[in-house]
């Protein structure tokens, strides 16, 4: 038996119901999902919020994993109790110690499936290399924003988010959930065929670049007073150029984008990002040469 | 000054967040709304829901409405208390006593714009025939349903709900907003119209007429095993023939409608009624002759 765990996560937001249902099928049904002889543990990430279908209830578990902080270790909300149990059950120190983990989420946003990466930790990014080589995902690369820390998957060696959408908060959705199982079965053939020896490195991997998010246009007291402009409602991944609409006000004023170079803008509208003031990302799609520094590290750490 | 006066009614569902914000906008910016010369009172249905954007907090208002039973009477649910709160500024009694209501909500199904009456109340029937004559909107009859009762616009002696979607709970959408502000404006024009004697009521209502509700195929556990086909997502309004797919379980188990007769789906997979074991309603779609009464009565309760 390979001493290789892999932790796979849903619903670390409880609203976000497609891939814990998927996980839960799972357990009922041993053969709805081809490990590729992988062992693996499946958790719910958030399962009071999952119960109530609530994001979260006292704070967003996806940004309670700030173990650097004295706060966050001495703290009694409920999340980041959960997030402290998650890495007991799970960490480095814990019984059954996962060196990867995949955390599966769904947007409201026109996404489609896409993989989400925190900083350059190499192996992720060899992970996510192998994943868009067999997918074609795009790969959004968050860093460099000091309002959002604390996600889940940077609590362990190596981890990305599978983040698939659009899908309302709180339905099950027939694609979603196929979307879901094709990235989950895939994800677990790559690492499978790393293990192994036997991966394809892609020579390059396409990223989008977290540049900075937009908030929406407010008045005096706060309130938002445009939303997304019907041009780009559903245009997450399509490169904005200097004049394209971005807001409109209920009377039809329009703020457009002027800038000289074009972004690519994601989780355009996000009901989850309402409440931290995020109208959309805008990123730089950049295509980097493959590393063999990324595929050594993620070899390196799934190795038996 | 007439003594007619419409209520409008937004936020009854706190997560339904479009028309609320257009209720705002319209405080700010008094030109936005052409009220055709009506006196409107207008009102966050649950301002505390809103707040938080959820559904509510306690319970549904939009089922709080019961004024014939003890414990609604008494009870001290938040929304019970704001039930009795908004018949009291608005209701019979009141110092604004409003004859006519238009409840706005959105839906995440794929209704796009159409108007649910509460019954047959003839001047009910009246407006809708006038605003489906104007926009051609699909009228939804809920009648019947003896484990849904006590919505809003009941308590007002002619009402009407206006429906508008998909949109994900949550989130200002432009389209839901533009389609809300139609529906709006063209039921106080219609109103206007029918106040003096101008309306030109059509030959015919074609409603849905509530049969029931289909539950998610569950297992013994009670937990969802099925989920809506790909098939039938997204087509409300559609009749569904004998043999048409309903649901699909994760191992792929078709479950089909078989009856004789078509019926209409509607509110297909609507994220609020998850909560309330509906995956769907199923209407007979009829059309009606236009009866001399509902003219009679719409126009009785809006003369000066």
């Amino acid at each position: 038996m390979s001493g290789l765990q892999v932790l796979l996560v849903a619903g670390t937001h409880g609203n976000e119901v497609n891939a814990p249902w998927l996980f839960e099928e799972w357990s009922k049904k041993p053969w709805l999902i081809n490990t590729n002889g992988l062992s693996v543990c499946k958790v719910i990430g958030n399962p009071l919020a999952y119960k109530s279908c609530r994001r979260y209830l006292e704070r967003d578990l996806n940004r309670s994993f700030l173990f650097g902080s004295c706060d966050a270790q001495s703290n009694k909300a409920y999340e980041f109790e959960r997030a402290r149990e998650l890495l007991s059950l799970f960490g480095s120190s814990s019984d059954q110690p996962c060196q990867l983990c995949i955390d599966f989420h769904s947007t409201t946003a026109a996404m489609g499936s896409c993989l989400v990466v925190y900083g350059r930790r190499p192996a992720d990014l060899a992970l996510a290399s192998l994943m868009q080589a067999r997918l074609g995902l795009p790969v959004y690369l968050h860093e460099g924003d000091y309002s959002q820390t604390g996600f889940l998957v940077e609590a362990w060696p190596c981890g990305v988010v599978v983040e698939i959408g659009p899908v309302p908060q709180g339905i099950l959705n027939a694609k979603i959930v196929e979307q879901t199982h094709i990235a989950l079965e895939a994800c677990l053939g790559e690492i499978a065929k790393a293990r192994s020896r036997m991966s394809n490195f892609p020579k390059q991997l396409v990223i989008h670049r977290h540049l900075g998010s937009l908030d929406f246009p407010r008045d005096s007291e706060g309130k938002v007073e445009s939303f997304i402009h019907s041009s780009l409602d559903g245009a997450d991944w399509h490169p904005l150029c200097s004049g394209a609409p971005l807001f409109i006000s209920s009377d039809g004023d329009v703020q457009r984008f002027y800038e000289d170079e074009s972004v690519v803008p994601v989780f355009i509208n996000e009901a989850a990002y309402m409440e931290k003031n995020i109208a959309m990302s805008l990123t730089k799609r950049e295509v980097w040469p493959f590393s063999n520094k990324w595929s050594l590290a993620l070899e390196d750490l799934i190795q038996d």
